[in-house]
Parts: C-alpha cells; structure tokens; sequence
C-alpha cells in the first residue's frame, strides 16, 4: 500500500504537517509500505495560459506521484471557512489533465487554532474531493481545534483521544482502500 | 465611488475578464468614478514563514488599494465545485493583517463553462466572504453558464437578459454601499 | 420596531427557545416595541397537492405575521449537520405565494449540544435565506455549543461573553435594519 | 439485493417521484429482488417531547423498514438551496435512537423545475448523510433540471441521456453496494 500526503499549510512549523507525521507514523504500523509527501509549494498559481504552453513540470510530478497512490492522506487548516488557497491550487491544477486522484481513495483530516476546528473547511474539501471523484469515507470526521495547545513538544498530540481518531480514521479508510482495489 | 475588482482567474481570455468588463462599464455608468483592478496574480503562494518576514510587497499593494474601495467587484470561475485557488490564495493573504475587506460591501458573480454556472463556486465564495466580514447582498445571484458561447465577439453578452441581471445586481449594490456609508 | 421570532426546535425545554428569550430582552432593551414568536409547530409538512387546494391556514397566518416584521430573529439547532427538518419546512412554505421574508433583515443564531455549536447548521440556514432574499449580516456569528451547560438555571447564559455576543448582534442588526428602511 | 427508496416530494405528481419510477425498474434490471417505498408524509414535525413520550409508531415502521435495506435510493427536489424539510425532517427521526443508515450505501439523485437543477439541494443532502454515516458515491452527480419538460406523457425520460446517467448512478451504486457487504 502506498501512500501520497498532501498539506494544505507551507509553514514549517505547521499544525497540519504535524499531524500528518503522526498520521504517517500510524499508516507505517497498519500496512502502509511506502508514504510519500505531495509537493504543492513549488505550483504556480493556476493559469490557463501557463497550461496551454504546457503543463508545468512540478504539477506533471505531482500528478504521477499521485498516480502510484493507494491511498491519499490530505491534511489542510481552515483558512476564511474554506481549505487554503494553496490546497485549492494544487487541486485545481491536478483537475486539468488525466485527473489523477478521480477514484483514488482519500482520507481527510485537519488542525486549526479555533474551536470549531476545520469543520466549515473539511466541508469545502468534501465537495472538492466530490468533484475530483475521490472516494472519502463519511465517519470519523477529524477535526482537530486549538492547534496551538493539541501537541507535545515532541510532536505526539496532547490529547490521546485524538490519536485514536485520527488511528480509526486510518484504519478504516486502509480497510476501504484494500476492499475497493479488489 | 471607487471600485476595486478581482478576478478569480488569470488567463488572458478569460470568460470572467470579459464579464468584468461588462461590469466595469455598468458600474461607470451608474456613478462609479473610478475603478482598479487588484492584482492577484503576483502573489506568492500563502505561507506563514513568507508572513513571518514581512508581508510581501504585492500583498500589501493590494490591501491598500482594497481599502480604499467603496465597493469590491469579484468575479470568480468554478472550479472543482469551489472557488478559484488563485481567488482562494488571495483572500486567504488578504485576512492576515488588517482585512481590508472587512465591512466593505461586495458585488460578485461568476462565469463557468458549464450549464450548472458558478453555482457551487459562488456558494463557497459567500461563505469565505462572511469569514472576511464583507457585505454581499442576496440577490440577485448572477451565474453565468456556457461561458463559450456567453460572449459575442465585441465582448458583450450574447443574452440581453444576461446584462440586465448584471446591471440590476450592479445598481442594486450601488445603492447598498452608498446606503451602508451614510 | 416590530420583531418575530422562528424557532427550530418543537420541544418545551428547547435551548433555543432560552436564548431566544433572552434575545427578545436584549431586543426590548435596544429599541424593539413589539416581538411576536411565529408559530411553526402547526404546520403540515410541505406536499404541493394541499396547496392546490388553498394555502393552509396555519400558514396564511404565520405569512401574514413575518410580513409585519421589521426584524426576524431565527434561532436553530443544528441536527445532522444541517437545520432542523421543522424550520425547513417552516421557510419551504413560506416560500410559497408571496414570500414574505423577501428583503426582511434577519438576525440568526443557533445552540446545539455539541463542541462545534451550529457551525454547519448556520452555513445551511443562510443558503436557504439567501434563496429567500433575506438580509444577514456576516457578523458577528452566533454559535453556542454545549447546550448542556450554556445556561443557569434562571435562564441566563453561563458565559456572560455568550450574552455580549449576542447582544453585539442583536444592536448591530436592529442598527442594519433600521438604515435598510430608510 | 433489498431497495428502500425515500422521495422528499409529497405530491402525487411529483417530478421526483416519476424519477424514482424509472430508477426503480433499473434496480429490478441490474439485480434488485425486491424494492419498498419508505412513507416520510406519515411522520409527524420532529419534536424532543414526543420523543420523549416514546418513538412514533410511523418512525419506528420506516426505521425497521431502512433497516432491511441493502440500498436506499434518495430523490429530492431542491427548495430554497437544500432539500426538502420534509425529507430533512424524516432523516432527523431517523438519527435519533439507532440510526438505521449508519453504514447504508445510498444512491441519489434529484429533480428541480429550475436550470440549476438540484445542485445546492444536493450538496446539503451529502452533507446531512455525512452527519449519518452514508456511504454515497461521488459520480456521477445526477442532477435533473426543467422537471416540466424532462419527462414523457408515458413517464420515460425525455432525453435519454438523463437515463443513461440515472442508469450509471444505480449499476455502479450496486455494484459498490455488494463490495461493501463482503
């Protein structure tokens, strides 16, 4: 099983990539052979002029990367009630063409500093992913609030609730995953 | 009355461009005295480190200019059932800081190329508006289809019924923000 | 100033039926001369062969009511991510005929028993007033969560920050409402 | 192979409910063995009190009833940006007590009279089955529009490419369904 992340936050000290280290260490130990990290910083913005010069070679990258998935893991803060822009773009990017993620498998989840989490922001991803044709399970819904106070310093959350959320989500979405390949 | 436009995608020939012209001569036509288009294609991708070291220059040309709009024209394509990443990207840059949006009364509408227009795309850019505190008014929604056949090949809508709903929800908002301003 | 309340919730304990109490003292206080709660509980559920047959009187008269209001105040739970099926069918008919919440100012809050309060609820709620060319400011937005204990037993909110919320909303629309008649 | 299928439409002449007809005969095609209507006009507005006085015999019927299923089929019209409150109010029965669709798949679809057909009705729709752990299928998205034109006197589908897609949506939603049960 291998496994592509995407991060929808650039900051090296990052929430979203925190947890997607935890989520990683968690998919290693339920069967994942290999987990590669998904690119999106280095994209230019979408551009249809860009596009029709030819697709840039750091989205053409990302999309075969993509292509090898058997599970997609997207991590993503909640920015003005939506996914960041930066998510978007990559997303939008990889819309145009082959679509690489369409009937992937995906597995969602996301940190942000408020207490309602990334409810309003996983919402927008659901119907992103809806449009790409990526499979999500609906439950359990990881939404994660209060990123400044959810992990350790050294970088386990504060909360083990949490962990076993985010380990459930895992769990499930790789026994889906295997179940729909067959 | 000053208005600022933004437009969700960048390529040359854009269906939104188009209409936004459109818009800019309604808006001319029914007071306006000037209009600016931002630019939200010299943006760097949002990344926290990039903030942290000061705000870009292209940043913050854009939030002075938004703060001295008294009316905000965004125009936005659908993509992937959502908004632009490169409108999402910029208005993520925009609500760090000061928010210049906050409180200033907006005007949008969208063009697609689909029969189902921008109507997703513009539900999620009334909920990232709300986020960012602008005043949008409900109706009337103006979503534009078919984008390749929209125009004619002077640039104006190929329906009539097409302009009239724009100018309505133009001289609508007109009226709002110079109601809201007294 | 004339106010009518809708609420979401059916049952004699509801939360939203206190905070709906205490939103009227506010309203009292800051200018509003009358407030008459609409009733919704008498409504049939929503089948377009009854009203074939004559709108029924249950909503004849709570129309009648909403076309006397200055303001509408809408409190709702959240149940499955979304308003109550009650309220819905409360605005489905209301749409019907006339519309008489075409162009009122609303003011919307909501209690649930969860963490993240009416997040998703209230996304919902103004999509469907938006349809209904209804008047919501962005902010600020009113999501009280953990019902349980929001409020003492007199009736008051825990949180004297959750009455000042509500407070802030409660002037600011009267505010709107009272230069959106002018 | 048991269908239930749930139409947020009460009327008899009901766009959604000739959708379902033909939805159904499909079902029976591609390996139904038996298909029942679940009744929604029966159940009283959800109220906590009589909840509380015990489950209402026509909720616990249709509990039992979607308990059977090995699919549920949804049709709902779009009001107002969302689905029906009738069909919204029976699904919030349905979540209290057991839930008998947690783990459901279900297959959806809709018909409006409008051109945007029910695509807002069908995101909210997603999001409500999310909250109750459905399983549904991002594609295809059936989205019906012009309900007036899109059926024949006979009950067929006008265009037989919206059979096509209805056709797509069922074999591919039973053949994800008997995945699922393995």
């Amino acid at each position: 099983m291998h496994v592509v992340t995407l991060c929808g936050s650039l900051r090296s000290g990052s929430f979203n990539k925190k947890a997607l280290a935890i989520a990683k260490a968690i998919a290693t130990q339920h069967g994942a052979s290999s987990i590669t990290d998904g690119d999106i910083g280095s994209l230019p913005l979408y551009n249809g002029d860009i596009e029709d010069q030819g697709m840039p070679e750091s989205v053409t990258q990302l999309a075969t990367l993509i292509a090898t998935a058997d599970l997609v893991m997207i991590a993503s803060p909640e920015y003005n009630h939506s996914i960041s822009g930066v998510l978007k773009n990559a997303l939008d990017w990889l819309s145009r063409g082959e679509n690489p993620l369409a009937r992937k498998v995906a597995c969602i989840f996301g940190v942000s500093n408020g207490k309602f989490a990334t409810v309003r922001g996983q919402a927008h991803l659901r119907e992103v992913l809806l449009a790409l044709n990526v499979l999500v399970l609906p439950k359990p819904e990881v939404l994660i609030g209060m990123g400044d106070t959810a992990f350790t310093p050294e970088g386990a959350f504060t909360d083990p609730k949490t962990h076993e959320f985010l380990e459930t989500l895992i769990v499930t979405t790789i026994a889906f995953a295997e179940k729909m390949r067959k």
